[in-house]
């Protein structure tokens, strides 16, 4: 049984989108147990479209919902206690649920996480991993937005976490990891990328397999399992990925609107288009995982419908069942049983003076 | 007349490209008059392939080509005064060509342009700006990999070189200028980045129309004409999304593949999916063009045919008749004129001490 608290007030539709997502979950993984935290008017006649999910789940009302366009401070100080997003996360906390899906506000929820599970021991910074359609596949791609910029320690706290995560999901013995950089040479600058180079290159772990700096078309093309890099630049790379996909359907939707020929040749090739359609498809990916919190928390797309809802819950259920919280916790223990602490370090060298 | 200098060492192929280029680009703008800078001996077998392009340039021999996988310090000792880089941009230092053109490696190249031609008054750092095709027609990014990270008055410089290029590639009276952020706000960190916005805003320039910030997927969009950004963030959004382009159509490819009716599909619609894929062809907008130093020098990418060199070349020889130097040194000055210089100020306030 794998439990999974659920904002279901969260995204631009709110329980519309987030309990037909967690009813289609529910059928393809019947053993989750679902906590539903809502407004009860609002959910109560939408759970019964679903009654398979309304009998199996569990529905706590809550008065306050987030916003979508709410800043996180704002919505700290009006949801936190009360409103279905903490609850949410706070079900994880009490060890009521194994993981929280939310499709609401990313800013909101990344707060009212920190706040709520607190940071894990040995790791500076949360990050958001994103998963990543690629030639070879996917790749999980960190952090996507939780902070801005990264020193070297925090970015070799991203490869650990990534690489547990890329065990889990894609039940990978020892994933290639690679920092994103640009191919530019003895350039100025970064040199927290290099630094991260230089430490999980000395480190050798047995738990990723570092591959060294990769390349922004190297996400695409699956060069590594896990690309590292600061959430600014990583939530770009992501959005002009996202952006170019987007653009390159429609110029080919009205350019084969110009002809009948192409029409009936777009006709004749749609398994083709729809395949490549299905293998780019964001709701596919959809699920960005928060790493590096005392609990697992999925962010799903904001603008979502009930299909990706399901593939963020699908995303949330593999992580639990394939142990990330463990094996993120074993991987952060190994690596730093191996350093002196900086700590005892200085106070060594302060005791011998 | 149009005076342009080429390195015609420069590129995985060499003369064999950069030859064919110019002769393609002469046949379409018989007002360039080319100043070639290459080993005589691999060039001239080339250049009597295209007679025409013979007899209207200038040839000189140059002993040392600089090679791709060069370091730029390398470079710029080997190189310096004698390569053919080196003596495309010194002939507009010199005032005997209007801009020089090269597929060498984008670090040397700028090396050498740097220490060549020097920055421009007023401008702290060059950058390199992108032509990024968009579903509103074209924009310019910048920088794409000139440097890594800048102050908020390096990008305030972009800002306004960016404009001037928009003014000089597209013949916009007021080009819309946007700065690239993450959508989360109160998040700590590039403060540069909101720094840039106030000053932008503050300033009200004429020149340009400040729309304030983008996000990732707005390049693709073209929700402004120029998107601003530091070096290393550009180089991996552009480079993200020229992978995801290169991502979909061998996704499309292989699918088309599979079975006979979609191959037949694709025949029928091939001329939608050229089109696309002409709208998308990196070789038309080839051509990062180098701004902010004394002088304009045109990178072509390294691996591109003699198609997109002719693309390297117009863009250098629109920049040229349209004025773009001019341009960018009258906005410079008339920005900074409005500005109390900060050591002026300083000393201002340290004789009132």
């Amino acid at each position: 049984m794998i439990r999974i608290s659920l904002d279901a007030m969260g995204g631009d539709f709110g329980p519309e989108v987030s309990l037909e997502g967690a009813s289609r979950a529910l059928t393809r993984q019947p053993d989750i147990q679902f906590i539903l935290y809502g407004q009860e008017a609002e959910c109560r006649p939408i759970l019964n479209k679903y009654p398979k999910l309304r009998d199996k789940s569990v529905f706590h009302h809550c008065e306050v919902a987030i916003r979508m366009d709410e800043k996180p401070s704002q919505a700290l100080r009006r949801g936190r206690y009360s409103s279905s997003m903490w609850k949410a996360i706070e079900a994880v906390k009490l060890g009521e649920a194994d993981v929280a899906v939310s499709a609401g506000n990313t800013g909101a929820l990344m707060a009212m996480s920190k706040f709520c599970l607190r940071t894990m021991s040995n790791v500076e910074r949360p990050a958001i991993a994103g998963i990543w359609p690629t030639l070879r596949g996917e790749s999980i791609v960190l952090d996507v937005g939780a902070t801005i910029g990264a020193d070297s320690q925090q970015l070799l706290d991203f490869a650990l976490m990534g690489g547990a995560m890329a065990r889990a999901l894609f039940e990978i013995r020892r994933p290639t990891v690679g920092l994103l950089n640009v191919g530019v040479e003895e350039i100025k600058g970064q040199e927290e990328v290099k630094e991260a180079g230089r430490l999980l290159r000395e480190a050798n772990l047995d738990t990723i397999n570092y591959h060294g700096f990769v390349e922004g078309d190297d996400i695409g093309k699956g060069t590594v399992d896990v690309v590292v890099t600061e959430g600014f630049t990583g939530n770009i790379a992501l959005k002009a990925a996202e952006g170019t996909a987007r653009q390159i359907s429609e110029f080919l939707r009205a350019s084969i609107k110009r002809t009948w020929i192409a029409q009936l040749g777009y006709l004749l090739a749609k398994s083709a288009f729809d395949r490549v359609r299905e293998k780019m498809d964001p709701r596919k990916v959809n699920g960005g995982v928060f790493l590096g919190l005392n609990g697992i928390v999925i962010k799903s797309h904001g603008g979502t419908d009930g299909e990706g809802y399901a593939a963020a819950i699908k995303v949330g259920y593999d992580m639990v069942r394939n142990g990330l919280f463990e094996k993120i916790e074993a991987d952060l223990k190994k690596y730093h049983a191996l350093r002196v602490p900086p700590s005892d370090a200085q106070e060594e060298t302060a005791g011998t003076l």
